[in-house]
């Protein structure tokens, strides 16, 4: 289903319904879209015919010469507020375009279907942490954030405010903005400094609605919905792998999210129930469990999925997104050169940041 | 003197020289410039006419569409650097106008002569703040960083690594991203967090060289140097004021700044006194002694002169720049209405902000 300027439509496949004229414009602009993300490198974006003038503006001044269609804009703004939990103002087309080519393009990147969204882990992603952990018993120190990272002449100290942790060697895998509020002792290089500024969180809040009935497959519907209207951008079928509890869930992306848990809880469900009932019908408004997750509020994500960068910092300092501060490596999935963003992403990192560490043992 | 794409020339006014063709279209783009910005008021920026469009797009692009000459582009390059230590890329062009207006304009922010870089103090700046903790006596700590806010119902508790101070209220004054690196509990609002995460300070290197005799003088130049080549930006006469010490200042900003201090010590003096000769002759390499201070690298400045907002942020969260957080109230120079980034912007928050809290006394 498809919710743009007021009106909703239903669709079959994984293009949405539109007119001709803007189904033409659609493909174009996304034809345009792989031409030039295919000459940006994720391991040297800064290099790429263009890359300056690209890092110079923002994704909206740059998609403005070539999508003119409203409509398109706003179907467009949904995929990139939910893969980036930011609008296209904010982001650089260049830092875009990279990302993209990351993850195999738009499509890719925003599908449920043959694409980033496609898959549910049973019984939930935590289970990949929990059995690592598993392996690594005792190793494992849970509650204890590291305040202070301390270099010595042969080894770092992590500090936390009940334990120091010692160390050859340290990698933080935190997002950049989370990296930036621990304390280092020797400080950071300013280049590292100034990127882990700049390098802010998308905004995200997850909402899920949990039913006596499945109303919505009942009336044919799969359950997917695609909004530039919001509150919620895009809503899924979220019932349990074995059909026990039909549910629903959206997210509160980008913009509107900043502001979403300062609003009374009693307007964000009126505003979340209205928007389910314009889709699925009165129905929606009988929901059993109301849910709320924000990430921007959990102290040790600070917002959701991804962090990302404005205009004119990754041309000035890509090389600080992965280069060592003496003893200390950086992971995390926005270090990462394929899937940034994403749990593959987050492994690839880890992999590299573990194999540069092994190279200096 | 000017430097501009390879070329020194020597100007006696605040003009400096340039053909009859780029003089006409500077005195163009600073007439539009003070058009616009005249309709920004920094107490309410998002509500202008045009906002939404000026801040989703950068300083860069949007000034594109009114300077064409290389020549103006690059001595106004220069400004912007010095002003904010970042690059037109990386500004909001709605938080330049903002900027500007709050400080009566572009020429007013960046001349020497009449304007917000005219004065220097005797016996230097910090005497203000020293008068003031003089009389405040033992109220003033120092050395101990805040390092959390705890809300109470009936106060806040400012939390050291070896002591805790209670009050009614606080008052946080550092900039924005030292701010957001200060652990609250309970956290502050998603839409707080969000927007310190965004407000990345500028990068700027401070070079003071001194020298027996002051034969820029002697040979009839102010010592004034405005250069797009760098790697000094602006140079003045800092000879003290008794006229005792010779000396000569200069401004490493912007993307120059950022990777300053991790190129040699030899590297840096060559390339300063290189500039140096190529404005005031041979004599400029004798210096007596070379000094630097790199603010990206002091940890309770971590870049300077100011905070700066990338596009997309200041019309969705302006509200945030000022707005409480239960106790707490938010100062410094980033949150003024008034010569913003300056000391008197400083001056003015900070009035603001007591103000705020006696009026909940």
């Amino acid at each position: 289903m498809l919710e743009v300027e007021g009106k909703v439509s239903t669709y079959k496949r994984s293009i949405p319904s539109m007119s001709v004229a803007n189904l033409i414009q659609m493909q174009g602009a996304l034809s345009y879209l792989k031409r030039v993300r295919k000459k940006i490198s994720p391991t040297g974006p800064m290099t790429a015919e263009g890359a300056e003038a690209l890092d110079g503006e923002t994704l909206e001044t740059w998609r403005a010469r070539f999508v003119k269609s409203s409509r398109i804009n706003a179907v467009m703004d949904v995929a990139i507020r939910t893969i980036f939990g930011a609008e296209a103002r904010e982001l650089s087309a260049l830092y875009f375009l990279m990302y993209l080519n990351a993850g195999g393009g738009l499509l890719s990147l925003s599908e449920a279907r043959g694409g980033a969204q496609q898959d549910r882990f049973v019984p939930g992603a935590q289970a990949i942490s929990l059995a690592l952990a598993k392996e690594l018993g005792d190793a494992v120190k849970l509650g204890v954030p590291v305040r202070k990272l301390l270099q010595r002449a042969d080894g770092v100290d992590a500090v936390s405010d009940t334990q120091t942790i010692e160390g050859r060697y340290a990698i933080v895998t935190v997002p950049p903005v989370l990296a930036g509020r621990i304390e280092y002792e020797p400080s950071v290089s300013v280049g590292r400094d100034q990127v882990t500024q700049r390098f802010a969180m998308g905004a995200a809040v997850k909402v899920l609605l949990t039913y006596e009935r499945a109303f919505w497959r009942e009336a044919g519907f799969s359950g997917e919905v695609v909004s530039s209207d919001g509150p919620l951008s895009v809503v899924y079928d979220n019932t349990s792998h074995d059909g026990r509890q039909p549910a629903l869930i959206g997210f509160v992306v980008g913009s509107q999210a900043r502001q979403w848990s300062a609003q009374p809880l009693s307007d964000r469900q009126r505003r979340v129930t209205g928007a389910l009932k314009r889709y699925f019908g009165e129905e929606a408004g009988a929901f059993q469990e109301y849910r709320e997750l924000d990430w921007g509020a959990e102290p040790w994500s600070r917002g959701c999925p991804v962090g990302g960068l404005p205009p004119g910092v990754l041309t000035n300092s890509f090389a600080h997104l992965r280069k060592p501060e003496g003893r200390i490596h950086w992971g995390g999935t926005e270090s990462a050169t394929e899937w940034i963003g994403y749990m593959e992403g987050a492994i690839q990192s880890g992999e590299r940041a573990a194999d540069e560490v092994l190279r200096r043992l």
